[in-house]
């Protein structure tokens, strides 16, 4: 699969076929992916947490209102944010970069995702205050959940929503 | 090339072959690999800049220290953030996200570039305001500019700074 053509073929997913296996090793390339994106200063300020629980994961499909695909996904990876990691390193000068950084690692696990025949649904936690603390009450962590990735194998082929649109560019 | 590829053998490319073309429909590419990335309630909370002009990315490069890499690129994209436009759909539900959803745009440019053998560096601007300042002077706007991505043909091969790290990884 090239890149565009996942790019133009990926789709949230939101109906999974339940009960379907997604292996460790498919896991930890999704996880590879994440880690191999771009951050300020390589500053790398983010950790996983990796859900195959079933019990966990309806304990977030509960919590969270747009969660519902958890009920079929096959597993979720919650990405953490590391705000912290960033005011140390070199001098604090990717200080605050985290949610964009931490987006393109997310953006990469959705891409990688595609190549495997796995679908996934970006849920959104930070900036949320009353989301994160749900989701931190369900983790029992004090860290800062960043959002929340539904994995599995689809079962549905939803439309396409985006597009390339001209009147969003200006060249100079 | 596959995904994959694209995601392990991404640099950031701070040397570029000068004078190296880009044409404007690799750049429309590039565009709608962004504009296609997910987004809070599919918002879609961007705008694009191309600047091709060699003055205007010589002002860049000077009122950003770590921009210096524009001398030998081809063109740059400025990413434009659109926050007010998250608070007007869906309610504002997904207000605030819009920084995590310019990230992933960012990422799929980038992949997108490796794919037609094209370099790039993402150099950040938001959520520092003074170089948002800076940037938003010399584009003569008053809209949210999010980070400046050059562009070019690579004339160096940086090695890698990302890998997978087991310890930042739990499995529940």
């Amino acid at each position: 699969m090239t890149i565009m053509e996942a790019i133009r073929n990926r789709r949230s997913i939101r109906t999974f076929k339940a009960g379907a296996k997604v292996s460790d090793s498919q896991i930890k390339v999704l996880l590879e992916a994440a880690m191999l994106a771009p951050s300020a200063c390589n500053s790398r300020p983010w950790e996983f947490v990796v859900i195959k629980d079933r019990n966990i994961l309806e304990q977030i499909r509960k919590a969270h209102p747009y969660t519902g695909m958890l009920k079929t996904a096959s597993l979720a990876i919650v990405i953490i944010a590391l705000p912290e990691i960033q005011e140390k390193v070199s001098g604090g000068l990717p200080k605050g970069f985290y949610p964009q950084d931490c987006g393109a690692a997310t953006e990469n696990i959705l891409l990688a995702a595609m190549e495997m025949g796995l679908g996934t649904c970006w849920c959104g936690v930070y900036p949320h205050s009353r989301m994160i603390a749900k989701i931190q009450k369900i983790l029992a962590t004090d860290k800062l959940p960043f959002n929340i990735i539904a994995i599995g194998v689809p079962d549905e082929s939803p439309a396409a929503r985006g597009m390339y649109e001209e009147e969003k560019v200006t060249w100079i």
